[in-house]
């Protein structure tokens, strides 16, 4: 898939236009998507090969994304590691036993997760037979932070007073966390890329809840530690930390991409980083909720922020929202195929 | 009060050390506050002068801060406009007949409202009488956009997307009423200045939900009207947006402070205004669960990230939270009134 927009994109070289994949765009707005899940819970569609293909290929043949995102999530970590997870979509994930100690720590079941998580490696094989080379697949993990976040919290937070309470109280125990979530997130993504992945993206959904420094020690560094240990054997690896005040840390990654939320101007921040990585994104999600004239509008927009050259792979600012109406999703995918060529002109 | 620390480093002027205030510092928090709020529900506390003054005292007596600020909520403006407003705060302010149309835009009753919030001015007469010229009393209003998205969604909302949506199909009646808000605004922080306040914040709690064009559109326009039809007589005022990604529009502002949330460094915002305004902030709030020294390491931070001279006012980056211990917040105080002297040193 080398020769692929995407990919392309993602590695900086010469496009004709600007490739487009949204997160998410595997999911709930997709009336396709519903109808499996009204047979199958969110983890048995996780866990089963023939339906995660199925549904990650669904907006390849609807809204002709430019690639594809294994349908998955970013807990099944904890869960093959024996947490017990519930997933239910409109409350958001809960684990019924959060992590509070390091005696729980120790008794994270990392030996044979891997093995344990066959099931994604299955999922991914069947995807790139479906796909049949139409596009390249993309396969991701969450951040450390943001897992430990999940699996200390145990719930949905308001203010994530109990993971920085733990933080900031036993920092040697939140490291050792941190650093067995590194550890497995490498482990993880080489098994993807190795099952057939053309790419990979870290997701770290919670990194703007910390201050600076603590994004420093607590997130970036585990970031840092994965990006330099992943055997990507060419694959692009792009790295979304989510309300990020800063880009300068997150330009210094062994990586190839950033995602970029929609509170951010693309322009500024490809400045800031003196356009050292490629950048994602970055509509506000909410923006497919507005007539179409606003779309095409906004994704101009956001086409002009970035401005002319190579490395913009077009994408919202975060997950596509439930409601979204499906005509809206094809219509920015067409807005965009559309309008980016001018941007790509020598 | 032009005297006072918090006054002086509002206006920039020279000052021996930092001054600190604490957002929400009349709150749950304070067993003294709890002991009000079990015979009176919140509503009934900001209502009423004579505790609304006491509850405003507490943390002067207390914690020791170098201002207060009125306990009262944001949304008694919605709500002497003739909304249903029930405050529970365990769950988050809810509207049970939320704003979805012009006609109900119209059916605002501006006409009356400030004296149906007459109980305000009473309440800054009455504290100013208590504090007895100890410190300075800052009054408070939310922006037009934080206001208009709670009127619009009605509740929490995970996503935003009633308001957005809203803004989006209905670009002028969402400035319609952005707009009566940002004139009841000005009505309303002028008869607090009258009454008394010696200073005025303006919270945009939600500023970091919108793209940057939107902000500009929706949000930041108004604050700048109110900004310049406020009839200061010399008191100063902050402007809070919180979530902000840029400083560039709002150091352009008719104001004197801008406050800053945890995720940005403060040397970095004050280098992006080039020191055109004082800057408020910007402790995580959830430090306040760390050990004492880690407490102290961090303000000595968020004290150095600002550096020498005048202009900083130091606060949390947001409100403090119910749980945290009242001994961290006194030593909190009493960490910036030891460690800024250095700062400010000629």
């Amino acid at each position: 898939m080398k020769d692929s927009l995407f990919i392309k994109a993602c590695k900086g070289e010469q496009t004709e236009r600007t490739p487009i994949w949204i997160m998410r765009q595997a999911g709930r707005y997709l009336s396709e998507y519903r109808a499996i899940r009204e047979k199958y819970d969110f983890l048995t569609s996780c866990k089963t090969p023939e339906l995660a293909s199925e549904i990650t290929i669904q907006p390849i043949d609807i809204v002709k994304t430019d690639a594809a995102i294994l349908f998955s999530d970013i807990l099944v970590i904890p869960e093959a590691m024996g947490m017990h997870l519930e997933l239910i979509e409109s409350k958001g994930p809960v684990f019924d036993t959060p992590i509070r100690s390091l005696e729980q720590i120790k008794n994270l079941q990392t030996d044979g997760m891997i093995e344990r998580l066959d099931y994604v490696m299955q999922a991914i094989k069947m995807t790139k037979e479906k796909l049949n080379g139409r596009v390249p697949l993309i396969g991701f993990s969450g951040a450390p932070w943001t897992l430990a976040t999940y699996m200390v919290e145990g719930k949905g937070s308001k203010n994530y007073d109990v993971i920085k309470s733990f933080m900031y109280n036993e920092p040697a125990v939140a490291h050792q966390l941190l650093q067995i979530l590194a550890d497995s997130i490498v482990e993880y993504l080489n098994a993807k890329i190795e099952a057939g992945c053309d790419a990979v993206q870290i997701f770290d959904t919670w990194a703007g809840i910390l201050s600076p420094t603590d994004f420093e020690e607590f997130s970036l560094k585990y970031i840092r530690y994965i990006c330099d240990n992943l055997k990507t054997n060419g694959a692009p690896v792009i790295v979304f930390a989510k309300g990020a005040s800063s880009y300068k840390g997150l330009a210094e990654l062994n990586c190839d991409v950033l995602g970029v939320d929609w509170s951010k101007n693309l322009g500024d921040v490809r400045n800031e980083i003196n356009s050292k990585k490629g950048l994602q994104g970055n509509l506000d999600p909410t923006v497919l909720f507005a007539p179409k004239e606003k779309i095409k509008t906004e994704v101009e927009r956001v086409l002009a922020s970035y401005g002319n050259g190579s490395g913009h792979v077009f994408n919202l600012g975060h997950g596509v929202l439930p409601k979204t109406p499906v005509e809206n999703v094809q219509y920015l995918v067409d807005c965009v195929k559309e309008l980016s060529g001018k941007f790509h002109e020598e």
